[in-house]
């Protein structure tokens, strides 16, 4: 069954008679078309995706689904007149990609709409094998740009010369583009867990917190290594040992049936009972794959604690201690999960202790 | 008066106890933060800014304004919890940047809900002395980087080799990032608009569209040119000229007062009086500034067509001839809209014929 196939089944389910699909990544997924704007109208037996003269040209050579020029998406727009034939069907919607102004000018065509949650996003959760190929070799190449950022720690090196050299020793290796702003912190400011680049120096005692991710063929690699530059901070050493165990509680327990809150809470407890509960302060992990955070949440408070892994969900496994004023670790893996377990695609193995250089 | 101060001064005059500012974008123009997620409360005589442990820190030691840890956004957040303080306040949100479910969650808290178009957007619009600096600066390194694409047409580079060497061009030369994805077309593949790049490789004759943008201090240049790379067909010849008249136009009407539709129609009326006006398929420009796209649409039937245009705007003109299977012609500057007319910050002047290398 193919991906709008699959979307088609699901309008079938919710007992809808169509499903309007409007987020540019759900749009490409299922079109194979890179649209800065367009909808995708999907029916029990039709897919019609309207964009406007900009993409008309390139969605008709692509010929994923039949295509319709429209000039806009308002009651007169061709999109309109269009949608006004299904006036007082069931007609879906997701509430979380469909604005608010979106959703009123829907609402004008005379349907009965029907709010869904992340329809798109639940199918894209389960990668297909020529998407498990791209997140390897996207995380390969990740990989290679945490080894490149390591090799390349000297005193006085600035966060943002060694993320901007990241850039550039991707690009040269063919990665896409950033999977999002590299996080390089020194020091203090790696206990700030999405800090932005600095002109901060790198000096000896420092703690090097590496967050990065490129996109290879549309997909996106994460990971996150701790590293000390001389001799580090005693706190620091003991909190890393402790974040890696948490890791490793919350990774034995990824397979499929395992229910998602309790992964999270294998590492959660591991941190609390350690004495450093109050300093993991975010999720655990989160899915990845055309966009760097995706479903599910990995989370035991979070809106997918009670759902189960499942054969085909890649997920990051990422817990974190943070001291503000001393420091923070972070360790980050991104696992495929398999019919017997996972697989780490991370090339880099976790280091058990905090690795000084 | 300060940015927040503006928004306070609207929130007032919109008859608002408190408006809720979501979109990351606004949250950075606001408080200076680049955050992934938060939420700013806008009061008339107040500001406060809710985000998770992950930015708290960071925003505690910008501030900008009041900041308040959360854990979420729902009702029984401490975001809920504060919000109810204003149950049957008139509060508003951006309808375009609030999604279904977060307007539903809003919903919740007991506030009487007023959608707001763009409200912060619209303030976005007029760009004050360092936001006009920082865009000549990006429009300079933007056409720094025409010059090195252009540079290095030859025979046999491919689509995806130039818009590479380019952004390794622009990252050495101090770009923070690419504005968006290059857009560099060869040949008939230039009669898509938003074409995107492949393995073509350039060959005698062909026609080069090169739309592209960087980004440098948080603000975006945008420009398009078009050569030739060898004799070009003749009708190519001739639609360049007819877009670059259309261009001047519609910018010797670029002044304060002057109607965005007018400025619309001066270029659309010219490429339909002179043939080709089914082949001009969007809209003639966008503002310009933190997104590459932003308020106002330069369009004679969008939503700002009876605006009129103010000093302090940034816009592009960029009227386009797309002739399917052989081949279009768009020309883009960037102007800054002055009290006296405007400023054009893209530092390659148009040929007003068409190149040939």
């Amino acid at each position: 069954m193919d991906r709008i196939q699959k979307v088609q089944k699901l309008v079938g389910e919710l007992g809808l008679q169509a499903l309007v699909v409007d987020h540019v990544v759900n749009l490409y997924y299922l079109t194979g078309m890179e649209l800065s704007l367009g909808r995708l109208v999907i029916q029990p037996d039709a897919a019609t995706l309207f964009v406007d003269g900009r993409y008309f040209e390139g969605c008709r050579k692509k010929g994923t689904c039949e295509v319709l020029l429209t000039s806009g998406y308002d009651l007169k727009s061709p999109f309109g007149v269009w949608m006004h034939r299904l006036q007082q069907k069931r007609v879906g919607f997701d509430e979380q990609t469909t604005s608010y102004s979106e959703y009123s000018l829907l609402n004008t065509l005379g349907v009965d709409l029907v709010p869904v949650k992340n329809p798109v996003g639940r199918l894209r959760e389960i990668k297909d094998p020529v998407e498990r190929e791209a997140l390897r070799q996207a995380a390969a190449l990740g990989s290679s740009g945490m080894d490149y950022v390591i090799n390349h720690l000297q005193e006085g090196i600035t966060e943002k010369e060694l993320a901007r050299a990241l850039e550039i020793f991707w690009l040269n290796a063919g990665g896409d583009k950033l999977g999002f702003t590299p996080i390089v912190a020194f020091g203090e400011n790696s206990a700030e867990p999405h800090y932005r680049v600095s002109e901060r120096k790198l000096k000896r005692g420092d703690l090097v917190l590496i967050d990065i991710g490129v996109v290879l063929k549309h997909y996106h690699s994460d990971m996150t290594r701790v590293v000390a530059f001389g001799e580090p901070h005693e706190e620091l050493q003991k909190i890393y040992q402790i974040v890696y165990h948490a890791s490793t509680e919350a990774t034995r327990l990824c397979r499929p049936g395992s229910k998602i809150g309790d992964v999270d809470q294998a590492a959660r407890g591991f941190i609390k009972d350690a004495g450093y509960g109050d300093y993991f302060i975010h999720s655990l992990g989160h899915g990845v794959g055309l966009e760097i955070h995706e479903s599910p949440r990995i989370n035991s408070s979070g809106p997918d604690a009670n759902r189960v892994l499942e054969s085909g969900m890649a997920i990051t496994i990422e817990p974190g201690v943070y001291l503000p004023g001393i420091g923070g670790v972070r360790l980050e893996d991104t696992l495929l999960i398999t019919e017997e377990g996972y697989e780490n695609i991370t090339c880099r193995p976790l280091s058990a202790t905090l690795p000084v250089l």
